[in-house]
């Protein structure tokens, strides 16, 4: 999507093609910086420290750190050990998993000398299929904008959101916006209230920054506002995105999703999910008792970044010395309280006879063709 | 309650009789300072940037606002124009109006020359009512901790708090918190789970410094947590404050509030509220459609405040330059989400019935006799 007018992906190769590069999203807004990833550490290191993040790019992201891998060392001994270095990074994410599958399962079989120009090939199709699966997931969720606006009998459509399921969360476009900014383009009015997304802000530091970058409008609130806003009828929609989906259609999100969710649910506000297919679990039939749930550094939740009067990027402690913090990093929404799903293909029920409807190949209903 | 082994109340008049005292709690955790307030504009300015806040507190700082205003000229006009400069703060805490009508039907029908004297005495006596009727919701709330224990057959009791009710909410003791120390002081085994309440961190500079200052163990969480560890079973009771609760039940308290509740629901947790009568508006029905909510500055959203590396408490931008973002300071939780109101007088329904059943004379169903 656009920044100040120039089309950026969130991930690419490097033009010598001995490299990978990304923005560095811990560093936005305040500083927009290219960062280059030159080894399987350094792409395992980008994903834990959350230089990307976002379920499609973090599958991207596992895709190229196996390229990196394989330029060095084709060996099966290689494969292997990248594979087990990838996917320790972040264990609430499915699309991780699905990329080192998908990248096993193309390198595996062929000679090693080959293996590198295979792998490089077969992340940049990683990479295109996520875009045009996110751009897909845009169509739907527009058509369900328009159906929205139509109901409320026109006017601007507000949306709520939570975290970042942007352009930065995938490789363009991203899920949950994905919709909006077809929306937006097209010449629907919108508008998006923006969840900051406590602990890392990824609200105020990601989704604010790209609608802005977009020209998208949108408020910015704090993630105890949402319900507010629902009570008093200035949400007429969310969607958000997801790490994780379960085949029953429960959905593990950041964390704070469930409690928008409930007070959509409270208020009957539409409560839409947008993932692409990569991001299901097949074999998890109970997402609320089943899906790992990520604890990250209580350093995140005792201290707030950002930028200080003097424009240095500066952490600061808002808790008392000493203090305790606990920092699950995602929590489940129950299918009960999901509207629909919106994937590359539709929108269905949050149910296992929605997804595998959907995608009947994949549930295990019906063979490959 | 104490502060390394000091007993501190959160506002009292100064030595020489002339000013009041109160701990400035904005600058807490990081710097503990007393402030002096010596006219009815510093009480004021002191109400507006929340130097002293929580609905309590606002109701005694306003009653000393007036006490110097008194002090310096009691005519009639001074009176009023120092209740509509005082009214003017806070426009959702109901305590504030409580305590100015306090004020003026003590001191309206008296002699000038006896004003001041009078106002100081009055001011004082709200305040000791205050910890008394605080002490009592401690006593009422202690026996439901015991009663919550018990039922899951014994062992650490879990609780979940928004905001700071605690005693810096009040003049002493706290709301939800008075509960909480009672039981901590009389050996019951507590834990708190304690919501940073953003946009202004109260529970991660207010209610986590006091906790802690007092050796109640508690764990901080951001605001989107709360939900995820009620699902998982970690919460075994919710207790909060309020600014308002309507005659019907609805209880107005920091946004955020709301959300928990819906939680609390989802899960079977029960979720009380504590306050004292002075917290009740009468003449309020419908506290969703009635309850005025304060919108606040954007930059509260936009920007936190901490403590630097190098000690220094400085402010830092969270979101991009110009951000636009939207601040509503409170939100109204139906009544039919409140498992109970713990006020000076026991645990009741939140409902009219329960309400005016234990306090039939304010409701004005009796007589006072």
């Amino acid at each position: 999507m656009r920044i100040d007018q120039t089309w950026y992906r969130t991930i690419w190769p490097s033009d010598d093609g001995t490299a990978v590069e990304i923005i560095d999203q811990t560093r936005l807004p305040h500083v927009f910086e290219v960062c280059r990833l030159t080894n399987v550490d350094e792409a395992a290191d980008a994903l834990c420290t959350m230089k990307v993040r976002g379920a499609p790019l973090i599958g991207a992201t596992a895709a190229y750190g196996v390229c990196l891998a394989m330029s060095r060392d084709p060996s099966d001994e290689s494969l292997a050990r990248t594979e087990e270095v990838l996917a320790a990074t972040r264990p609430t994410a499915v699309n991780l998993r699905w990329a080192l599958r998908e990248m096993r399962s193309e390198l595996g079989p062929i000679p090693k000398p080959e293996r590198a120009s295979a792998a490089w090939a077969r992340a940049a199709r990683i990479c295109d299929e996520d875009v045009e699966i996110c751009r897909r997931i845009g169509e739907h969720g527009l058509s369900l904008i328009r159906g929205v606006r139509e109901h409320k009998g026109g006017g601007t459509v507000h949306v709520l959101t939570h975290c970042n399921a942007g352009w930065l969360a995938t490789v363009d476009w991203g899920t949950a916006l994905a919709p909006i900014y077809m929306a937006h383009d097209s010449g629907v009015p919108i508008h998006v209230w923006v969840d900051e997304t406590r602990p890392r802000n990824q609200g105020a530091s990601l989704t604010a920054f790209e609608l802005g970058a977009h020209g998208v409008p949108h408020t910015l609130i704090v993630d105890n506002a949402g319900g507010h806003l629902m009570q008093k009828g200035l949400v007429d929609l969310c969607i958000v995105g997801t790490d994780r989906t379960a085949a029953n259609g429960d959905v593990a999100n950041k964390i704070g999703t469930y409690l928008k969710a409930l007070a959509a649910h409270d208020n009957g506000v539409p409560f839409y999910v947008a993932l692409p297919s990569t991001t299901i679990d097949w074999r998890t039939m109970d997402g609320i008792r089943e899906i790992p749930i990520e604890e990250r550094s209580p350093g995140e939740v005792t201290r707030v970044w950002g930028r200080a009067g003097d424009g240095a990027v500066v952490e600061v402690d808002v808790a008392p010395e000493g203090c305790r913090a606990a920092n699950p990093a995602f929590d489940v929404t129950p299918a009960r309280l999901v509207t629909g799903l919106i994937t590359e293909r539709g929108v269905c029920n949050a149910s296992w006879v929605g997804l595998s409807g959907q995608f009947p190949v994949e549930a295990g209903l019906e063979k490959k063709s």
